[in-house]
């Protein structure tokens, strides 16, 4: 019988760290400011935007939220993105994707600045991931993932890890960062034949399918760590994870749940991010 | 008892697409052209610069060698990239690396425009790799790596593929190749514990490690395809893989041969770049 690993004692201790930094950082002078660039009223968005405003809050980091029309033009997105990029005042930027259907993303990847990337859009954030480059800024999500592994000593050098999706946003960058910390890493997805024997070699699952409770105890081997990255909204407005946690957890020696998991390290790694551009902002602003 | 599958036949039927297409540039009063930037005269750019030209010549693309002193300085060097870069003649550059160490790479990575960036220097095109956007340039060994298999007709999809070894110049390009095509991809390197077990799971097995003969048939599943990537010179001058060809050929299907396997196919594809990068520079003229 495993345990339950929660994402709070992770994402409390993270942003204790990052309060005595922003607070530094004030002393010194710089007060450290997240701005959020809201496209239209996605209640997804809504919902990650008050929990990432009350991470900041407690991190002592300022946050302003710029609140856009879901129907606004290319031209004038580009403007306004332009103008938060070179707001000196602004430390990191979180634009919220993916963008309503009239805007073009690879035509907007460029303008917000690398070292104010703070959650991975800009390709050369997305480079350095691939070439496990610590400079840069992995996104938010599996850099949560890495936090609950580290906070709760699961070795991963030398170990078998097994993604469970490849995506953009957690599959493949989760993927690179194991690697970076030594683990052998599998990419499973949609088409991977015999799933359940490929997630039962690994030492470490990370599930970020998209699919409700999919991840059952056939697919975990005894004893490994699950991250479950998936979160789904039932019918009635629940929350569930890709993992079965129930089933799993009896084979499982430890296992986050949804929701209280990775979720909730989340806005603490962007505050995390946060403080880090304001760093290398100000270091490069020294020379 | 398997069969080995040389570069040649490969090599030879990209030549022939190859050089059609530039014919039709040519045609069209487009000059498909590559500048080859070498710093210094170390052997191995050397071989490649002479195997590069060969195969331009054949491709019926123009070909110019700018060699460089070992010694020259930051400033002097970034200027004459420069001024390639803006040569409106050159389609596609190959700057061979590692550079001296004088020269700092990161400083340089931006230099080469995306477009011309045939070997995979920019960090836009290492991104595009990652994410698996076929509109940029993958490093030319793992994409010479997946031309042959394709040649032989090997079936990726669903498949479990390993790759040994995860630099930036083959492993990881080559796994995030392999996943874009729908294997199923296990990344090993030096840390990998029991890496025997892994790589007998592999239908398909890239070897980019380094380490002349170290693959033998106790790390190859019974009918693997075996894509022998290592090119180590031993102290006679001779050339051998990392795998041990007459041992694994007993248990492969498929295996490549070093000399004469992945090697002899790398300029095919860095001349079907230049034509790819040509093409993409005369759409971009028109529009």
């Amino acid at each position: 019988m495993g345990i339950l690993i929660k994402g709070k004692p992770v994402a409390d201790a993270i942003t204790e760290e990052v309060r005595k930094n922003a607070s530094d950082l004030r002393q010194g002078g710089t007060i450290p400011k997240l701005k959020i660039v809201r496209v239209g009223d996605r209640e997804d968005d809504l919902a990650y935007e008050r929990s990432a405003v009350k991470r900041m809050a407690a991190c002592n980091i300022d946050c302003e939220v710029l609140a856009l029309p879901a129907d606004i033009s290319q031209a004038d997105f580009t403007e306004q993105l332009k103008a938060v990029n070179n707001d000196d005042s602004v430390h990191g930027i979180l634009l919220f994707r993916p963008l309503p259907k009239q805007l073009n993303e690879n035509d907007l990847k460029y303008i917000i600045s690398a070292e104010k990337d703070i959650d991975c859009f800009n390709p050369i954030n997305v480079a350095k991931v691939f070439e496990g480059d610590e400079t840069g800024f992995p996104p938010c999500t599996p850099s949560a993932a890495m936090e609950i592994l580290k906070h709760y000593n699961v070795e991963l050098k030398g170990r078998e890890a097994a993604v469970v999706g490849r995506s953009m946003v957690v599959g493949k960058p989760a993927a690179m960062l194991l690697t970076k910390e030594n683990a052998t890493v599998t990419i499973c997805h949609s088409r991977t034949q015999n799933l359940q024997e490929v997630t039962k070699r690994a030492d470490i699952l990370i599930a970020a399918i998209g699919k409700p409770n999919m991840i059952t105890a056939e697919y975990v081997k005894e004893g490994a760590t699950v991250i479950d990255v998936g979160i789904n909204v039932d019918e009635e407005g629940n929350l569930t994870g890709d993992v079965n946690t129930s089933d799993c957890v009896e084979k499982a020696a430890m296992i986050t749940p949804v929701p209280a998991g990775v979720g909730s390290v989340t806005t603490a790694v962007l505050a995390k991010h946060v403080v880090k551009a304001c760093k290398i902002i100000n270091n490069r602003g020294v020379e």
